[in-house]
């Protein structure tokens, strides 16, 4: 899964109705410090996340497989919020 | 999901019967504020978007998740159009 | 689905099963004037195309939605011949 | 599938319930030697894997494939540590 | 599907159990001369295929749907061994 960093949102009037009433949350893939180094993407948010918080985005087929996202037209979901990230010994992320 | 800036539209009178009466549109992949970043792709549109609307757009088999295409072999298809993105609490894009 | 061209054809005799018979075309994503932006790439042929061809390219689970693809091994398969494609109310390309 | 390193750990105490108690570790995709090449991500762990070691990944929705990851969010797993890699007769990485 | 260079082999000893006494090569996606341009990966064979083969490689789910691969977590698989690639009626790779 890829690490992302919540941006922001989306608002969309028109939209296929099965994504009526999900919050469409703006996310940018990042490095292991929470670096942004990906294109701004639309995910759905399945788990309170807010903007500033480091998340992992679930891509494919596999988006579908949450109680919010099932049956639906989505490819891109927010499945967890990063408390920490480590690397070799040390913390490179920690939620503040 | 992408956020995707329709551009255009394609024609093809020789295609699978699945994609008979399907809108095809040209979509090219955009940043935060509707800048094209990414190549010109055909999505299928769901939802009635037009030329110069920032869309959001569904990829792979998720892509088949519409009333419009079921069971067609589809990897591309507009979900929703976008009426405004906001980043760090100002508007990067509001739709005009 | 990627906008491609045709520029050739592949030779397997050793196949899957579930290849056999098949057409094994060359093809590389284009942009919206059908000039060669992605590396070459082998696609199921199912709608009579031919090297020269500007055509629409389903990629993923969904290449195994044709008649011609169901329950095959493969991700990438031919869908549709393009005629003609627009941006900004010009033709960026016209099959000839 | 992708050869990986792994190079650290998540902590994610906010998840989909179908994480509860998967092992999160981060991974970068590396070349023959072990080097790597791409950004890190999150992969679940299914075969004990650790720090340093090389992996086999497995992504989009065959990382459901596994006893640990079926019907979970998820599109990223490791299925095995490689013991070896061998390119024109020669080793270019024997795990230590 | 891609066209690839069979590279080498890899060994892992420590492998989910559906992978048991499978084949694991290494390969790179070439150009249409055989020339490699991605990065290695491991690939499931499953047409007998050896080192500097070019092969077909197909990703995805798709690549379950081999006899020797399907309910699987693999994402790769060698479904074909090319015998020849032309381009513009003249040979860009022909097997010795």
């Amino acid at each position: 899964m890829q690490i992302a960093l919540v941006i922001g949102s989306a608002v969309a009037t028109i939209k296929d109705e099965k994504l009526h009433g999900r919050k469409l949350l703006l996310v940018r893939q990042t490095d292991a410090t929470g670096e942004p180094i990906g294109p701004s993407c639309i995910a759905i948010d399945t788990v309170g996340a807010g903007a500033g918080d480091l998340v992992i985005v679930t891509e494919g087929s596999s988006a579908r497989l949450t109680g919010q996202t099932d049956g639906a037209p989505v490819d891109m979901v927010i499945v967890g919020v990063i408390d920490s990230l480590e690397v070799g010994g040390r913390w490179t992320y920690r939620k503040q």
